[in-house]
Formats: structure tokens, C-alpha cells, sequence
């Protein structure tokens, strides 16, 4: 296959763990990488080959202008390699907006799609995750953008947990097709009228991660603030146990909590999708290891492999 | 003080735990307090006064038109005699909706206030909660109506936990002020040019939990999705835990861990004011047993002791 572009230096944790995680994905899963970015910047590349470019987007940096200021940075020469074949897929931990506005201005949109959204996985262990959409891509979002959240939603879940008809529910504050904004309500109407898709209702906050719910989909303002909130809490209540345990205490019971932990860690996913622009991208966490990044090569060789866009333009089109 | 009225016949666990807190109220706090609800649903009042009606509104009624038909219902009787100056507040854990219905309709809005809002405690073991509006009052809201939530919030936070000027944030997608909804971009600049209150900026999901705010506004379906969604990653992480550990440890570490189950439990904090009515009115949790109505009564007892109603009157006015 052709290689999986990874921005080197993109990221909190950016060249050293982003550069040994694609290292490890070429060693453990056989997936060949293409690192992007200024050679001075990346260091020792461990042997893998380098895309150089000279230009580096920062996590503060403006996304709409600095895409199109910095043409030589890593994330416009990755979204570019995807688009001209010569990588088959592209994975960034950097600056998410200028992620997205790359990927959507080199690649562009899969036709018929009216705004690419974020999908996220919501870890429910002991189960698939909960697939989360639009988790910031639109803070504001049309009813009908809502039913191809949901369209697309649906294919990424069967594509990825094998499920060809997982459930799909409207995040709103009531199980009644009646509550929500006049915005939800619309896209509730909607929803129960698309044929490729298994819609079962408005579902809640509550339902996230529980395994009621194959598929969310809302606003990005809304899933932002909802993985924020979980992510948040998530964290607080680890800490929380952590101080509140004495240590030999502790000691005994985190070989029963370790895969807990792991299984409610975000880089065990690999990472959030890019759904709708035409090519695989893959946008990490801020703050990913190199664990992170050798499971979001994972899940874009395994996308690539799927022929994801395909089917999102097939499950967009038939609708 | 004039007795708090409880409506007995509202919630999941009514009346039997509702009766018994009313009671645990009396006998515990030395608060007066008045039962609404038909005698023969109430059963044994346990001694308790009782204002008598014949109507009862269930979960599952329409909020707005079953407030109008069933006039001599639980809600309605409860809020007009705090109405009436026969009641020094009201206390509820059924129909939310009934519930804000009644208290609007029949004690009206503090003059000066747009629209009541729900504001509730999210827990912050170690510390005071951060205390989150709109929880679901008002799906949608006017960038004007989020300086009032602001305005009340801080105020209610004041009376509650004795911090004078507690630091609001602007529940948004991103801590810069252009970031989120056009809005909340608007609320941003409005609560950045008001006096009364001590607005931090934006704040996002993964703040809410945490020592760094005390008030957080927004509107009230993302603050209801935000609520909820802790809600449910508390519940799901508490039984993961419980379920993993074996037995003999779980007795172990019980001692250490219950203290942060008792502060997390939203029963700890009586439940959510509804703000910005001309009147005391506390909704409960659904779910609510005994305990949590002997916190509700303690709080309505304290804001009423406040004189919370005035302190909100004024804060909207000067603002």
C-alpha cells in the first residue's frame, strides 16, 4: 500500500513521540510511513523516509488563514501527498482546525457532502466504543447536514467495528421526537424518514457511553462540549480515586483497573476521523504518544483498506 | 419561617420518600414544612401538615398545557402558596417541566428577568461545586438572557457557599473569546462589559469539574447535554470499578472511596434552583429518596433565609 503520511511535527509531544510511534507502526503493523515536515525540526527520522517541507503550523496559529499562508507546512504537503497518491492516507496530532482546513481544501469534499464532520470514538469498555459526530468541525449545523452525519456516522462504525446496521440516535435533553431545538426536531423528522439508516430516536447525554447506541450525531458545539465534558470528568474521577487510595492499597488494586484505564485512554482509539473529505484523515490528540500515533496508523491502514471514502460517497448518494 | 412545601406526590419514590425526608426536615433541620398532594396518593402523612388537592401531574404529562388543565394539582397548589404567603418556598422532584411551569405561571419572574433558568451543582469533591445554568429551562437563549443566567448565577452562588464574587466562565468550544457560536461570541462581549459580575472568559466541558470556575452559563440544551453526560460517565465509571474489583478488596477500599461516591451523589446537594421566578423553587432529581429531600428543604430554608429573591432582583437590576 502506499505509504500513511504522518505530520512529524504536529502535536504536544512533537518530533520525539510522533516520529517513534510511526516508527513502531512500520515495525508491529507492516504499514509503510511517509513523515512531513522540516527536516531540522523532525531530527533523527529513525530510518523512515521524510516528505520535507519547510513550514510548521502552530497549535495556536489561525486555521483558516495559516492554511492558506504556510503552503510548505506539513499539514498542507500531507493533505497534498494524500490527494496527488502518493501517501494513502494522512494522521495529525497538530492544530485540529488547520487539520481539517487542510485536509478540506487539498483533498476536498466527497461529492454530496455538505460539511465534513469530526468523528469521535467514545471508549465504552467492555464494548465497540460510541461513535460521537460532529464533535467541532460546525459549532452550527443545518438539519439535513445532521442526516448525512448520521449516513456517514453509520458507514465509519461498519467499517471499523463490522456492524452493518448500528443503531443511530439525535443527542437532545428529552427520548421525545418533540424536545430539542427547532433545529433537532427537524433533523429528528428527517432522520425517520432516511431509508440507510437504522434510526432509534433522540437519545441523551446519559447514553453516551452505554451500549444503547452504536452512533450520535449533533452540532460540532454540542459534541465538543459533551467529549470535553466526559474527557474532563474522566480524568477528574481517575485522579480523584488515585489520591484518595493509600498506596499499598493502590498497588493491589491497579492490576484490576489497568484495563479499565487503558480501555478509557483516547490513544487507544487511535484518534478522531475526518468524515467527508475525499481521503483518509486522521486527527489525533493534542497531547498523543507514541501509542496514539501507532494506533491512528493502525485505523487509517485499516480505513484505506475498507475503501472508506467509497462507501461514505455510496451511503451519502443513496440515501 | 413560613413551612416549605413539599409536593409529596412528585418524583420516582413518591410518596414514600418524599414523606419520610419531609419529615427527617422537621425532626433533623427544625424546618416547618407542608405537604401538597392529595391525601388518599399521600397516604401516611407522618404527622405533617398537608394542604389537600385532588390532582396530580405525572412524568409524563405536557409540562404547559397539563399546568393549565390540572389547576388543582400537586405543582400548581404548591406554588400558589408560596404565591399566596402561606409557603416560604416550594420543593419538587417530579415533572420538571410541571414544575417550572407552575412556579412561573403562578408566582411570575422577578421583575426585570427575561427568563427563569435551572441551575444546579456539579460536584467538585474537596470544594464547592460549580454551580452550571441553564440545565434545561430554555432550549434556546438570547445572548442578553446568558448575562442574566450570570448575573443569578453569581448571586445564588454567593448566598449558597458565602464567595462574594465567584468567577463565571462562558461555556464555549475553545478558551479565546472568538471561539463558539455566534451567540455566544455575542454573550462573550457583553459579559466582558458587565459590572456585577466576575466574568473569567470562556470555559470548556473539561472545566466544569475542576477548582477553576465557580459559575458556568450557557444555554440551556447544551448545559442539560453537558449535565447529563457527566451524569452518565460518573454512573458507568462507578459501576466499571465496582464490577472489576474483587469482593475483599472492595470492602478494603470502601472506607477510602466513600466519601468521594456520598460527594459526587447529586442527592448530596438538594437539587437545582430554578432562578429568576419571584419565589424559592428547588427541583429534584426525579430519582430522589428521603436524603435528598432533606437537602432541598435545608437549601430552600437557607435561600429563603438569604433572602435570595431580593439579592437576584437586584443583581438583574444594576447590573
Amino acid at each position: 500500500m502506499l505509504p500513511v503520511a504522518v505530520d512529524a511535527v504536529g502535536g504536544d509531544k512533537a518530533p520525539g513521540e510522533i516520529v517513534a510511534g510511526a516508527r513502531r507502526a512500520v515495525d508491529e503493523l507492516g504499514v509503510p510511513v511517509l513523515l512531513v515536515g522540516p527536516p531540522d525540526r523532525i531530527g533523527d527520522p529513525m530510518g523512515l523516509d521524510v516528505l520535507a517541507c519547510t513550514e510548521v503550523i502552530d497549535m495556536h496559529d489561525d486555521a483558516g488563514s495559516s492554511v492558506r499562508r504556510k503552503k510548505d507546512s506539513s499539514l498542507v504537503r500531507a493533505a497534498e501527498a494524500v490527494r496527488d497518491g502518493k501517501a494513502s492516507a494522512m494522521v495529525s496530532a497538530g492544530n485540529t482546525g488547520a487539520t481539517m482546513a487542510s485536509a478540506l481544501l487539498r483533498m476536498g469534499r466527497i461529492k454530496g457532502v455538505a460539511r465534513p464532520a469530526i468523528a469521535i470514538p467514545i471508549p465504552v469498555p467492555g464494548s465497540t466504543p460510541t461513535i460521537l459526530l460532529d464533535a467541532g468541525a460546525n459549532a452550527e449545523v443545518q438539519p439535513e447536514w445532521l442526516v448525512q452525519f448520521a449516513q456517514m456516522g453509520a458507514t465509519f462504525f461498519g467499517a471499523r467495528y463490522g456492524e452493518t446496521a448500528p443503531r443511530v440516535g439525535l443527542l437532545s435533553i428529552g427520548e421525545e421526537d418533540t424536545k430539542g431545538r427547532p433545529q433537532d426536531k427537524e433533523a429528528n423528522a428527517l432522520l425517520r424518514a432516511t431509508k440507510n439508516v437504522h434510526f432509534i430516536g433522540n437519545v441523551e447525554g446519559r447514553d453516551l457511553m452505554t451500549t444503547d447506541v452504536d452512533v450520535v450525531v449533533t452540532d460540532g458545539f454540542t459534541g465538543n462540549v459533551a467529549l470535553k465534558t466526559l474527557e474532563g470528568g474522566m480524568r477528574f474521577i481517575q485522579r480523584a480515586i488515585a489520591e484518595r487510595i493509600p498506596p499499598e492499597l493502590f498497588a493491589e488494586l491497579w492490576p484490576h483497573l489497568e484495563p479499565l484505564v487503558t480501555e478509557l485512554d483516547p490513544e487507544t482509539y487511535g484518534g478522531a476521523m475526518l468524515l467527508g473529505v475525499d481521503g483518509v484523515c486522521i486527527i489525533s490528540h493534542g497531547s498523543s504518544s507514541a501509542r496514539a500515533i501507532l494506533n491512528a496508523v493502525g485505523v487509517a491502514r485499516d480505513m484505506v483498506a475498507e475503501d472508506l471514502v467509497r462507501h461514505l460517497r455510496e451511503a451519502v448518494q443513496t440515501g
